[in-house]
């Protein structure tokens, strides 16, 4: 994150865009700042969203640029949430989500990243993976479906990858890890058990998934000091308002920086 | 090549798996070594493609491994005819050609891997590239349409690209260069102005591309210098008998070596 706006000094604190060995997050605290105001927040949020749609279009218009929006979190981290009132407030012709599950047989009868390069957004475009190639050094390793060497291999695979649609195809690269507390989640699991519009989610498994919270962190952690040539950003998100505010702003300070304008008339 | 076959001491030569900084394609020479027979290769290579066939049968059952043949070579150099009577003479249930021509629009709106990567084989089949990723750094540097730092860039990403599928999917990458004699070109240029079953072929513009002959041998140098984690393999292709002869043996060679076997009665 640039310093230019101060709003962003918890972010930043928070991005990891260099090598870290000791990174814990169970030591990231998962909430806004006691002094943050969430009603102002709001406002403030709902300004940025307003201008990103502007600059999307503006993205779309000039298709020089494209953007992926990685967004990564345990069950319950509300990644679908943020999609819905962060991503899709905007122009649905230039925002598109891909969400990544269990990989079907045609995808594992080929590299990890080969489902993942099909998706990867055009110039103008606006990419979104809910869950992405993160997952294949994350639930894989948990599971012990992957060992420590496939992991090292692909995480160099992801960083030249990432690396890749960076330089070769002016694809800006955000990464979000949407930061839960472990009581949070089990009652945003449990809230699924009860509220007639959340039921649709709920599936047993995740309670089994929420037990392997510590494997869980261990391996994020060690994706985070791998995988960090495009930096990553802890979104505390047990306030969906500071979780909303934070990757708005963010991809309004990217898309903002970014000195587009739109064409002329086509000669 | 391996050395088990004292057949393939020419191929041997030309096979390039090192840095190389001095390799000079017009010192190497577009025809069969003199003492070849014509008649005995021929025979040869009905035996190795007979062979094939039972090959790339145990390849698809077997669904473990998958072969990448990346053709490429001037135009006339041959490379229709080589996927017609050695490729095509397998399974085309297990075999799958792309031609790669201009990139659409769509792919210009890409990085230049992302029209490739889609067309990587799966597990069990043999994937043919006729022309491949490597135009985007031969055709584009002759016209002058890639400067010489993208085209450093664009080897690096083909270098960890093609690291990718091999690693990660069990990817043999078998990448052949015909090597045709400019004079040999103009008489096949000239073939497609007179034979009817040749005109299809013809294009005014394959003409003016000959005149750039000897920038075209300076980009391939250059490829061949810089691209070879997975080796590239010269072939005489002045004569199609001898051309056919040594990519079959080559692809019957690593096939072979691959230890297959059909899998029992599934449990």
């Amino acid at each position: 994150m640039t310093g230019h706006n101060s709003n962003f000094f918890i972010l930043q604190n928070y991005q990891i865009s260099k090598p870290m060995s000791s990174i814990e997050l169970k030591k990231i605290s998962t909430r806004a700042p006691k002094e943050w105001d969430k009603e102002e927040t709001k406002k403030k949020t709902a300004k940025i969203l307003e201008e990103l749609d502007e600059l999307q279009n503006l993205l779309f218009a000039e298709s020089k640029h494209s953007v992926l929006v990685v967004i990564q979190g345990m069950d319950g981290s509300g990644k679908d949430g943020l999609i819905r009132n962060v991503l899709g407030n905007m122009n649905p012709q230039g925002v598109m989500v891909k969400s990544y599950k269990a990989p079907t047989a045609e995808e594992l009868s080929h590299d990890f990243l080969w489902r993942i390069h099909q998706h990867v957004p055009a110039k103008g475009m606006i990419q979104v993976f809910n869950r992405s190639h993160y997952e294949d050094i994350l639930v894989t390793r948990v599971h012990k479906w992957c060992d420590d060497t496939t992991a090292k291999k692909r995480m160099k695979a992801i960083n030249d990858f990432e690396e890749l649609i960076q330089e070769h195809n002016h694809t800006h690269i955000l990464k979000f890890y949407l930061h839960i507390s472990p009581e949070e989640q089990q009652e945003r699991l449990h809230e699924r058990l009860k509220d007639p519009a959340k039921m649709w989610k709920y599936n047993e498994k995740d309670f089994e998934e929420a037990k392997l919270w510590d494997i869980y962190m261990q391996m994020y952690e060690e994706c985070f000091e791998n995988c960090n040539k495009v930096p990553w950003t802890i979104v505390p998100a047990d306030q969906n308002w500071y979780k909303e505010y934070i990757v708005a702003a963010q991809l309004h300070d990217v898309l903002k920086h970014l000195e587009m304008q739109y064409p002329g008339l086509k000669k």
